[in-house]
């Protein structure tokens, strides 16, 4: 692990928000569903949304969304995976300190494309265990056909930054006279009632660990 | 508007989930909350998470998350603005096949700060009512002040494409043995009960707008 933060990563604006610690990144990179994967082709960056996990000291992330990635990527070039989250909207009291509340970070490097076939056996069960903690009981490692159809890349964690805003407004009430009710709206990503997919799952009761996953539950301290 | 998709906007993998229909675009663009933006500063891509408003063909971020991004891209460099929300997670019956739904829309072009007043004022307003709609009636528009300390910036929307997955399991029950329950796990970014700042925000109403903050209710159809 190089010395956080670099030049590159160190949080410039509002500096108050950074955090370098292992932990708080650890743990915004175990519960975002998503990152956004930036890289660079003809001096045009690109942005593309898709899933990745955390096995320790390493993100892994699924390459099959975009082959253009796949292809600028395994060139080894420089890479940007920056994952968030938004907790809340921020009413306060002037337009311009309307905000949301959100917990990010941002990991650079050099992505590499995974070949081997028992790493990329573990790297697609930590996608899956990210998405739903205890699927991988129920359907299993991943197959030699899931592997030559699939392309995963991983991202060593050895560059990288949090960012977190929490608390409510920013400008006090001292500030502003009149009667503008100030505060946050808190925000979740929450599940509703699982949806079968076909008449037979409907036979089937729904898994216990669908039942239980929840963002907060899919945080629970990892290594 | 140029015609779409360009060769850089057309979606490669999985074309059957790509659109560059208007109306789809701008749905996406309205409804989720925030955005992804990538530059590039000495061939090191960044992705920066902030929020987003859109006005008619034109994007208006913030810029003052980073004024690393509001250098890069105040000398002209191509940038990517990337949106996405998660609509729920896919329990297929293989490994592999896990997957989210989502609807993801990708912006490029060449952003500008926003330098004219009365342009920027009404930057700020779209991105104010973009968090909260209603909300401007009640706070006012940008000051001076407002103005001075903060930036903004600009994308014409005219290379953009969004892409969608939705439904189930892309993996039938066919293909499969045994008794694994398959089907989607919805996921929607939820308000719960809005927190006032300050005592004296407890004496005031919490206001009708904010009751009605659902992201449907903020996808109503705009110009």
């Amino acid at each position: 692990m190089a010395s956080w933060p670099t030049e590159r990563t160190r949080v410039r604006r509002k500096s108050d928000r950074g955090s370098y610690d292992r932990g708080t990144i650890n743990r915004i990179l175990d519960e975002v569903l998503t990152c956004h994967v930036g890289f660079v082709t003809d001096g045009q960056p690109y942005v593309v949304p898709t899933v990745h996990a955390r096995d320790r000291e390493r993100l892994y992330f699924h390459g099959s969304l975009a082959n253009r990635m796949l292809n600028a990527l395994a060139k080894g070039a420089p890479c940007c995976v920056t994952v968030t989250q938004v907790d809340g909207v921020i009413l306060a009291r002037s337009a311009r300190k309307h905000s949301l509340n959100y917990r990010s970070v941002m990991v650079l490097g050099v992505a590499t494309e995974v070949i081997d076939p028992e790493q990329k056996i573990g790297a697609l069960r930590c996608i899956v265990e990210h998405m739903v903690p205890g699927r991988t009981a129920d359907v299993g490692e991943a197959s030699e056909h899931d592997l030559a159809s699939t392309a995963v890349l991983t991202l060593p964690i050895d560059e990288a930054s949090a960012k977190v805003r929490e608390g409510g407004p920013s400008d006090s009430a001292d500030e502003h006279t009149g009667h503008i009710w100030a505060g946050q709206l808190p925000l979740a990503l929450t599940p509703s009632a699982p949806i079968a997919d076909a008449p037979a799952d409907k036979e089937i009761a729904v898994p216990g660990y669908l039942k239980q996953w929840r963002t907060g539950l899919r945080s629970q301290p990892r290594d």
